[in-house]
C-alpha cells in the first residue's frame, strides 16, 4: 500500500466534529485574553480549518453545526486529540467542546 | 497570522452558555450575603456579560435562557472555565449552573 | 461597579430550584423528630422561602412545583449549596432533594 | 419563628416517596423470614405510613403508586433516609427501592 | 403491632422482580450444568415462585414478563437480594438479570 | 424437588441474550486469526447455540436479532456470563457483546 | 467441528462496527501527520476493510454509516479491539470512534 499523503485539506472530520488550528501562545496575549495562573492551560484558542456534518439527531437529520471555517474558537484544551502537521498543531474536538467564538 | 484581539464585546458563547464578570469579593458582603466559613468559597457572585442562543432541544429548536445580560447571579464557583481579560476576571458556564438571580 | 445588595427577598431561584431557610436545631427536636444517632446530620427542617419557575420540560413547558413559600420541609443536609444572609441560614436546592413536607 | 411540631400524620412525601415505619426485628422473624447470616442485614421489613402522589412521567400526569397506606414491605435497609418520632423508627424510600409486599 | 407471618405465599414482587427458590448446589451438577472452576460461583439455577405485575412503560401500560411461576431458570449469584424463608433460600430479582430458561 | 436435568436444548436465553459454543482454542488460529500478544485474551470466537427472542424496544415490540444459529462470531473474552455443560465451555452474551459474523 | 477457516472477506461487522486495517508506522509519517511527542500514540491510521449494516434507531431503522469501504481514518488507538490476520493487524471500532476521514 502507498504511503497516506495527509494535509489539512483532506482532514474531513465525522459527525459533530471540528479540526481545529491551534493558535500560538503569543497571540492568546497580545489580543487582551490574559488566562489566570492558577488556570494557565485551561482555555485554549484556536482556529475552526474543518467542520464535520454535524451532530445526527435521532430521526437520521442533523444540526447545524454553530460555527464556520474561519472562526477564532476559546476550547478547553483537555478536549479532543492532538494531531501534528508538519510544524503545525492541530486539534480533533466535538463542536460541544467549544466554549465561544471570539471574534 | 495576526494576533487575536480579544475583548468582552467578542467573546459569543455557544449552544446554553454565558459569560460572566465576576464580582470583586468586596461586593459580595457588602450587600448582606455572608457565606458560611465551611463554604466560603462555594457560591459566587457575578454578573451577566453575554448569553449564548441557548440550549437545542432535540427537534433543533432552541430553549430560551432564563438570565439576560445585566443580571448579578450566584453560581457555584467550581463550575465552568475561568478567563481574565485584562485586570477584570470572567467565567464561561453553563446556564444549568447557575443557581439564582440575585438582584 | 457598585456593591450587590442582597437581601431574601432579591433571590429569585432559576429553573427546579428552591431557596430554603435553615430551621434552627432547637427547633428540629421541639416538634418530635428526633434523628438517630448515626444518621444525625442527614435529614434537615427548612422553610421554603423562594420557589423557581419548575423544571422545563422537553418541550419547552414547566413542570408546577410540587411545594409553596412557607412550606416546612425535609431534605437532605447534604444537598444544595449553603448561603448564610446576615444571621440566618439559607440553601438553594433542586426540588427534587426535598424528601417531604412536614406540616 | 415557633418550633416545627411534628409527627406521623404532618410527613407528606413528595414525588414518588414513601414514608415507612421499620418494623421492630422480633417480627421480622417471628412470622417466618430468617435472613441468612451473610446478609443479615440487607432486606428489611415495614410498614407504608404515608405515600407521595407518585412519580411524575414527562407529560406531566403521574404513575400511580403500586402500594397503598398499611402495606407491609420489604426493602433494602440501605435504601432512604432514617427518621425517628419518638420511639419508633421511620424511612422515607423511593417507591423503587421497595421490593416486595409481604402480606 | 402483631408479629408479620411470612410465607412463600404473601411474597408479592414489586414491578418488574420476581421471587426465585434457589436450588440446592447438587441439583445444579445432576443434569448436565457443569461450572467452570474460575466462574463456579457465577450462575446459579433457580425455581420462579412469583412475578411482579412488570416493568412500567413511560405511558404507564406494563411489559409482560418473560417468565412464569415454575420455570428454572440461570441468574447472576450477585444480583438481587437474598431471603430465607425456614430452612429453604430465596432472592428477590429484577427480571432482567436473569439469563435463560433451562427448562 | 428433582434434579434439573440440562443440556444444550433446554437453554432459552431471554431478551437479547444469545447462547454461544465456544471454539476451541486450535480451531482459532488454524484459519488465519492470529491474536496479537498483548491483546491475546481478548477477542474470541465462538458458534450461536441459541438466540433470545430479541431486544424489546419501548413500545413492547421485539428487534430482530442480527445473528442465526450455526453463525460463526467474535465476541469479547470478558463479556457475559461463562457456562460448562459435560466437557464443552458455553458462554451466555448479549448480542450487543458480538463483534462480528466471521463465517 | 472442523476449524474456523477466517480472512478479510469472512469478517461481517454487527451493527454500527467497522473492521480497519491498521497502516503501517512509517506511511502515518510520509504523508504529513507528525504526532506531537506527548500524544505519539494517541491517533491512529487505517483503511476501512467492511463496514456493519448502521446502527439501529429506536425505531429499528438504521443510520447510514459515514465511511465506505477504502476510505483512510483517524481514531483513536485505544478504542476497539486489535485482531491479526496472519502479518496484518486489524481493529474492530465502532463507527463514533473514528475521527476523521483522512482522504
Amino acid at each position: 500500500m502507498a504511503a497516506v499523503s495527509l494535509s489539512v485539506s483532506t482532514v474531513q472530520p465525522l459527525g459533530d466534529r471540528v479540526f481545529v488550528k491551534v493558535s500560538a501562545a503569543e497571540e492568546k496575549t497580545a489580543g487582551g485574553i490574559f488566562l489566570p495562573d492558577n488556570a494557565k492551560e485551561k482555555p485554549q484558542v484556536g482556529e475552526i480549518a474543518a467542520i464535520g456534518p454535524g451532530k445526527r439527531n435521532d430521526d437520521g437529520s442533523r444540526q447545524d453545526p454553530e460555527v464556520k471555517i474561519g472562526d477564532k474558537v476559546l476550547y478547553s484544551k483537555y478536549a479532543g486529540t492532538d494531531i501534528k502537521l508538519g510544524s503545525e498543531e492541530y486539534v480533533l474536538l466535538s463542536e460541544k467542546d467549544i466554549l465561544a467564538i471570539v471574534q
